[in-house]
């Protein structure tokens, strides 16, 4: 059920992931791709913190975000694209370290993916859990148009 | 119901804002902060952006995040801290300009605080809807320990 | 925008309610019907109570359910349905007494649409608000099949 | 970590979830329960359907609601009780059969527990995956007062 319906899923999510100009920002990179798994990994960094020098929730969102929703493509035909519609995180601990979001696809739909992202600590702490929702778009350009 | 416990509030979570690393990183400031809501102001910038050129989805959280948990925090007495418990975000509409999120409490209470998010395109479109649980810390400092 | 499609809508939704026999069982009615706007009435039972007394969160997020996704419904076109793709419910207060939720279209799509409801109590106690993806199935009976 | 503090934690659940009359009004009884995971059963029945004859998505609710809830429950030490701060849950397929919710702990923390729920039909389709806040209250009872 999960198999890649293309070949080149893992060219095409890193390739996508190259224009995402906000993980460069903030200094992600793609780790893991497989079949409806995909992790991202953050290292630590200053500028990375909320006023008591833990990383900032929006961020560990972030990268939450986009690892669920790069699972969900690695599953989509070729010449196509995604949004994300809605997530929900919880986070359970404060990070001070690097993170891994390891993203995975729940059920996979033609209209709607459910996906969930765990985010845990260089240290093993579970960090946060997010389940997301998003659209398919399968004949429309992942590209800036 | 919602008039703030401690008078100095506005400087308080200014000063606050001021140690969130992760904001200046993004080029957010602090706008209107009024007893329950808070708005947090972000320019557009191209390395903000997601593979498609609009504004990631991670970093409207992060601002929707903030703003929210800058509107519980200004109805908290002084010397004391929150953390997100957990937010659920939608995403209404891709956003390629500059951004407002207003957040409003909803229900301030001892130990939890539920406030909401509003995200607006300087276009006036809708971008994002956000509901967050926060959990109050009144003993604990709001600074690096 | 918020204009109703079908000018039939109001007897659409509540031919539509009558057959949810979820809602007979709970004992609960439809109050308001307007474009975009859908009130559900439920009075107070004790067999819709948890382990203290309290209506069980579960019946409550029932009707904010419900009251949301009718509001959603009533600015569909005749001949269409659709169905709950998730909600978030925050539980405020508990609740001893009948409850009223109003659910309100948020932003209205081709495929998605996004709505909220609030869920007050008899006494105006605020008692649970509400986040909801809708998805739009146009060509779909809203019939058993 | 998730050893139950009290020896006597599926008895005092049992004992709770009797005193749920909202349980008993859709039938659902109570099967698995280990600590930090519980099972809540609920047969077919046509007064907990919505339009379509499918199981209404809020009846869903209710179950992973409960189920979720006990399993955080089951941590607790004796003389406490909990509420449901927030849940949110996405509906993965219509349901026109027996339903099985089984709650599991996330992470089980002093003021806060996360857990999570999934929610399969008999024929083993999966139905909702649900993610829960629940407030902890340690000194207070689980009886009506």
């Amino acid at each position: 059920m999960n198999a890649p319906i293309d070949p080149q899923f893992a060219a095409r999510i890193r390739d996508s992931f190259a224009r995402q100009q906000a993980m460069a920002l903030i200094g992600a990179s793609i780790g893991l791709v497989a079949p409806g798994v995909v992790e991202i990994v953050l290292p630590f960094r200053d500028d990375l913190t909320q006023q008591k020098g833990y990383v900032h929730g929006g961020i560990v969102g972030m990268i939450a975000d986009s690892a669920a929703g790069y699972a969900a493509y690695s599953l989509m035909p070729a010449g196509g694209t995604l949004v994300t519609a809605e997530y929900k995180i919880n986070l359970l601990a404060a990070a001070t370290c690097g993170l891994v979001a390891r993203g995975e696809v729940v059920k996979a739909g033609r209209t709607l993916t459910i996906a969930r992202a765990e985010v845990y600590a260089d240290d093993r702490t579970h960090i946060a859990t997010m389940q997301q929702t998003l659209m398919m778009l399968p004949g429309r350009s992942d590209q800036r148009e």
